[in-house]
């Protein structure tokens, strides 16, 4: 048998990206970090300081790239002039001249556009443990500030020299009135050999406050890229920052059409997920708690038997059901209602009657939906999940000898 | 690219199994319940009560045998005289007419051995969802009293009724003096296509009391039954039992001979892993306590990446290291040491230099050691873990329809 490997899916470009936003400029060059030849350092700026809240990962081995970002954003209180991001090397594992290597970074940036150093945030993507080679970066630096452009070609550029295994390129924009609300992001799993993952920059220019961003980042990370799962594997890098221009009034109902420019760039992730053919999302509803219903979705999402049943479009509700019973906080799961596609599969103990060819057709599509209803309280939850087939294995159990 | 399909471990037969128990009968017949037509009813009997100490799954969708069994050994304070065992039907998911059936496979062999309900013990493994198909389990019952025997064959019979899916038979023994020590199980993931899934019977004939099992089985189960890891999903059937026929004077290191063929039941079950190809056994130590200790091995046994690592003999430490770096009670993971096979990779945020091409190498066998040091307290862990690989996703992917 051969391994069937997915065919790369196509999508359109989106009608908007980072540039298209009001007072933002962006660049991606080829400085040699990456083996390919591929752009490897981008760099996106805002002539006056942007409003920034940006949501890091948790792992204990953040990179030295995540730590210094943290530390500029809490010291400027949340005001940027510009980020600076470099693929092909995740500078994680990297100690202390990894450290001074991505204060350099952002040093070299400040000096070029005139701003305080704390203005200046840093990423880093790719291999782990290894040192960055300076000489590139500094010289890629360079190139990138003499081409930053607010063209649309330039935020493409900016979005390829954030890539690295991503099988396509992941943007999303929309435009409300005069505002424009538009995002790209990298990461496809944890990846491969041991990259370190997942940025995503999602901007707009309504005038809204730094706090407003805080609070709107926390409410659209919660159903975009903390809710998208590949290989429970959070990584050393993964970075959310969502910046802000304030050249435009603020629409009344701006968070709600930028919550969906988020979910679709962490939908695109789920997607590419090293050869997964489809993206499932899990909605957990009638939990006790909201941190309840996470852990539902998380113990389905992460069940190699759950996501290799997706992968074979196999409506085996035994493998969903059973693993809600896994959970420490559900009280009653004999109560639970479980919805395929819309289709009644398991009702309050007992499996209902349904035609499995027919819900197996209906799971071969490229967006699943998996509703697990519970009868205990008010608390929900939303996880989008790759499947898990061949070609995942393929990918990751390669050499990196 | 083809699936490679590894070859089917051959292990030679145990020198002891468990009618090599002083005080132990068993039987193993083939009542129909099986579509194969294998064996599918077995049972175990002791003529005087056993004392037993039993572990049960803490799935909430627990099947009605082991709600059963549960109440059972509370009742006849750990007094048992028979289990009665069917596969081919985990009678899990089946409400109130489930439950009727697990009492009537209780009562039918009470009555024919003349003891007390409560001191007969059913299990159930196979399917979920499915009523099971009672005029096959009554004569499957009555056949099994009628072929009791202390014969090994009699043992060997036992063992193959109760497996499902095992791609082979799971048995070990020890002799100490006179005294015995064997078990049986079956197990190898939860298992295609819903099946549901653990059973483990370990005897003995050592004179101790109920007290010293139940806290014998506490310690063993946390390095053997409680420390095997294939695809994150506990099932609704798992039972682990612990019996001694209490015939022999008790050695004083019992214990320390007991615990090893529970692991290396354990080991075999982790072995089969649906595709299997080796048996890692992580080793975590020095974390600030068991419970983080126990939190580290979790997180690195059920990562993908990880799994699809071992399975691709890739030593790739930036896998295993990061991992630890997304477990909550871990403080300090920079000071960690990752030694695979034995080899340093990792110490203290950096990587070891060391031969990816010997480490790779090192890694193509049955067992694979990866040990996590942290350096944080007197916290350790042990996990058995099966690898990721083609045949897993080909074995769960296939169509239950």
């Amino acid at each position: 048998m051969s391994i069937p490997v997915p065919p790369v899916p196509a999508f359109p470009p989106a009608p908007y990206t980072l540039t298209s936003v009001k007072g933002l400029r962006a660049a991606g060059v080829r400085a040699g970090i990456k083996a390919s030849g591929n752009p490897d350092v981008a760099l996106l700026v805002s002539d006056a300081p942007m409003t920034c809240a940006g949501l890091f990962t948790k792992n204990h081995f953040a990179a030295a790239p995540v730590l210094l970002s943290r530390r500029h954003l809490e010291a400027s209180k949340g005001l940027v002039r510009a980020v600076v991001i470099n693929s092909g090397n995740a500078n994680a594992c990297t100690g202390t001249q990894g450290e001074a290597d991505a204060l350099e970074m952002c040093q070299r940036v400040a000096t070029a556009l005139g701003c305080p150093l704390e203005q200046v945030l840093v990423c880093s993507t790719g291999v782990i443990g290894v040192k960055l080679p300076m000489e590139k970066v500094r010289a890629g630096i360079d190139a990138a500030v003499k081409e930053l452009s607010a063209d649309v070609e330039a935020g493409r550029r900016f979005l390829s020299a954030i890539m690295t295994t991503d099988a396509f390129p992941k943007e999303h924009g929309v435009r409300l009135g005069d505002a424009t609300m538009a995002g790209v992001c990298k990461g496809a799993g944890m990846i491969q050999p041991d990259m370190a993952t997942m940025l995503a920059f999602v901007a707009t220019d309504v005038d809204v406050s730094a706090e407003a961003m805080r609070t709107a980042m926390g409410r659209i990370a919660s159903t975009s890229f903390n809710a998208v799962h590949v290989d429970t594997h959070p990584s050393t890098n993964d970075t959310f920052l969502l910046l802000t221009t304030r050249q435009v009034p603020a629409p009344a109902d701006w968070e709600q059409h930028l919550e969906p420019v988020a979910r679709r760039l962490a939908w695109l992730i789920a997607r590419d997920g090293e050869g997964a053919t489809k993206v499932t999302t899990i909605r957990v509803t009638g939990a006790s708690s909201d941190d309840a219903a996470k852990a539902v979705a998380r113990h389905v999402a992460t069940s190699a038997l759950v996501r290799t049943a997706l992968f074979g479009n196999d409506p085996n509700w035994g493998r969903f059901v059973s693993q809600v019973g896994n959970v420490h906080d559900v009280r009653s799961p004999q109560k639970l209602v479980c919805r395929l596609q819309g289709i009644e599969v398991f009702r309050a103990g007992e499996p209902t009657p349904f035609d499995r060819a027919a819900a197996s057709k209906a799971m071969a599509r490229e967006d699943v939906s998996l509703e697990l209803l519970l009868d205990e309280g008010r608390g929900h939850a939303l996880l989008m999940t790759s499947d898990l087939g061949y070609r995942y294995v393929q990918v990751n159990a390669e050499y990196t000898t």
